[in-house]
């Protein structure tokens, strides 16, 4: 190979081929009544840790919700910004063992984990450390000056790390720990969590600090990113707020949106999205009589070729209700889009990996899409090509491409009858690694 | 009656009338292996509530302890300047049911109340709500600037309400609460503790805030007050750091030791002193390697003298150990405390409560110390009065005094020999009501 182009580790090709996951946010404030308020939830401290109160708490059907949406991972918030953390934390006192549950012992987080792997289902921990409200941490700064702030830091960046290693070693191997807007770094007075979770996590993505990100935000809340998509970036991290490259930032994230292909570092996209993100609204948290709000499935179903079919990971939020489950309507819906993605992409007309990149019918046939996939192990190697089919025309290129990565969808808009499709690779890095190639008729 | 004097109400006149008490203080830093400096403790805040690991933890034996130094009432500090409660708090998920122990149900507070239950001792409770390092509560004010210092005291100010509510009604009667450093009041923005107890809990002593203190402090940590301690202020509160009359603090709060008998409020003095305060220290939280610092036998007894002796409430502090408990050493010394106050006091040679106040020996006796009482629920009437003896070479006046109250201890140094001995009211509001007039031959 003329060209080394960056690889995925462990963890990265694994997070790619996951494809789709699910991220369930869950928090105090849920219980107030009130319509999420995030600016106001960052600042507004709650003492009263008994307004969490899910009369029918069950985390098992959470991940079961997840299951039938097709997603392959699942992730809990183990703490957001209050800071009040879902597990018994020895080194964070505000948390559910104060409830005086099951004994002290109640563990939203170990029970979710042990559900996932139940269910075949990998599972990954949220941690929320730029903003605690109960203890006054606004953008992992202790609020205050002088001795007060010193102080004040320095236990919160202990307990954090502490709490960072109760994640990483109670509860076996993690797919992904996601640092919410990223855990800046020890080098601006954040805590120092990169070390730990890589030396208890080695095969656990790490979404991300200043100083690493094994996966990048995808530059929008919409569940979708541009096309190209490319799995790679000209930097190890991205950032976060102010302490980002200037150059992400710049048009909308366009940088974020589409990687570069020329990136010296491996950096999958996520594209993520609630669940409950239409009609105005955008709800990572349960809110009453939102229901209106969950995305009608054909929404979901582009969504999914935007991300997935992008060469992004799609990750959906979805919001556990005072109940202490995933809303019926919710689960309809994640049941729904789990039997359309297999529906649509379950059964292939013909598929192909061969090296000649051919796909033949017997006789005309109508196809409505195509997916095509390359062997990340190897990296992106492709970095242009195009389509052909035969129709009874005669030959015509029908999609001319780039990125193809993990997946890439192509709809072809009203079908296409023809006998035979082929791809070719117009220019590759080595050679080019195919591992599918196959056509659809549904739609 | 011509003049209208204040008398005490219930709390007030069993408070003085038990003249005795302990505070024991019990937090997280105990446990940290460093001398405790209060300015550090009130900005180094402590999440890593499992520092608290008392192997032997007993709170029954603190009680012994105090009951065996002639104490009539003890006081556990629910929380102190970490903002940790050592009761299962549900308005403060930093506490002990965070700890994990008991089923989540760990109660210093409620254990040590039943043991004073057991053992007829009053039980008392400290709140500490001036100082909370783990919330950077910084004398009653949340740290912080703009709408999140305002969201914070909002939120702080609820749960201290709560907490006070949960104290005053989870436990049944309490003797005396007792708010550190005041409890300073809503009109300046801190909670508003005074209605709640008044509420729930109108026989227990409440001690204190900007609007009431039931009783006062004496002006020093010494366990010592001026002669003489009026039980009578000018105004009904005593404030706290600037909040105070200014006259309070003029002249080392020569107000506070003295009181003024001229008051319109009846407002007992206490006095009070770590039992750890000797050789250059004054401990009221354990510190390893200081048992030296424990007050020798004829420090306390004339502590004793100048508070109680004095018309003071004397409330001894207590340092319970790592171990939970309470010292060997420090136990001994209470152990002699409460075997000398009976030595000394127990077995007067002669007593009169009659309205003549006069002692007559039946020969020429020995006397070393005379105890003066008034019944308190008039008021204190007696203003000034002067005491003489009947010696071999005739009538004397041994001892002119003003306040005499609970209690007036008048040691006669080296002994007196005499026959008989006369108190002489040389002026009163009202009938003058001594109930105690006895003479000791102890000292």
């Amino acid at each position: 190979m003329a060209q080394e182009i960056p690889i995925p580790n462990t963890q990265q090709l694994a997070w790619q081929q996951a494809e789709l996951g699910v991220v369930f946010h869950y928090d105090i404030h849920v219980f107030d009544n009130k319509p999420y308020n995030q600016a106001d939830n960052r600042i507004t401290p709650i003492s009263n840790i008994h307004l969490f109160k899910p009369a029918h708490l069950d985390v098992e059907q959470w991940v079961i919700s997840a299951k039938e949406s097709g997603a392959k991972f699942a992730i809990i918030t183990a703490t957001h910004e209050t800071g009040f953390a879902l597990y018994p934390s020895k080194a964070n006192p505000y948390n559910t063992s104060a409830l005086g549950w099951k004994n002290g012992k109640e563990d939203l987080v170990g029970d979710f984990i042990k559900a996932c792997r139940k269910h075949d289902i990998k599972p990954g921990v949220y941690l929320g450390i730029r903003w605690n409200s109960y203890l006054g941490i606004h953008d992992f700064k202790a609020i205050g000056t002088g001795d007060v702030q010193k102080k004040r830091q320095q236990d919160y960046n202990e307990m954090v790390e502490k709490m960072v290693t109760e994640i990483c070693t109670w509860y076996g191997p993690l797919f992904e720990i996601w640092f919410d807007g990223g855990a800046s770094s020890p080098d601006k007075g954040a805590p120092n969590v990169l070390p730990i979770v890589k030396k208890y996590q080695p095969n656990s993505l790490f979404y991300h600090n200043d100083q690493l990100a094994e996966a990048r935000w995808g530059g929008s809340e919409t569940g979708t990113v541009n096309y190209p998509c490319w799995s790679t970036f000209p930097f190890p991290y991205t950032g976060s707020g102010e302490s980002a490259p200037e150059s992400i930032y710049k048009n909308g994230y366009a940088l974020l949106k589409t990687g570069d292909p020329n990136g010296s570092y491996f950096m999958p996209a996520m594209a993520d999205a609630p669940l409950r993100g239409t009609g105005g609204r955008h709800e990572w948290f349960w809110e009453p009589g939102d229901e209106k709000t969950i995305y009608p499935l054909s929404d979901l179903m582009d969504m999914y070729r935007k991300s997935v079919g992008r060469n992004a990971t799609l990750i959906l939020g979805v919001t556990p209700d005072t109940s202490g489950l995933v809303p019926s309507q919710d689960r309809l819906r994640l049941q729904e889009l789990g039997n359309e993605i297999k529906r649509q992409y379950g059964s292939p007309i013909k598929n192909t990996s061969s090296e000649k990149f051919i796909i033949k019918f017997p006789t005309l046939q109508e196809v409505q899409q195509l997916i095509l996939a390359e062997d990340l192990s190897y990296g992106q190697r492709i970095r242009s090509f195009h389509i052909d089919a035969k129709t009874k025309t005669g030959w015509k290129t029908i999609f001319t491409g780039t990125s193809i990565g993990q997946k890439c969808i192509i709809s072809l808009e009203h079908g296409l009858n023809c006998t035979e499709i082929k791809l070719h690779i117009d220019h590759a890095i080595g050679s080019p690694k195919i591992i599918n190639f196959n056509a659809y008729d549904t739609f």
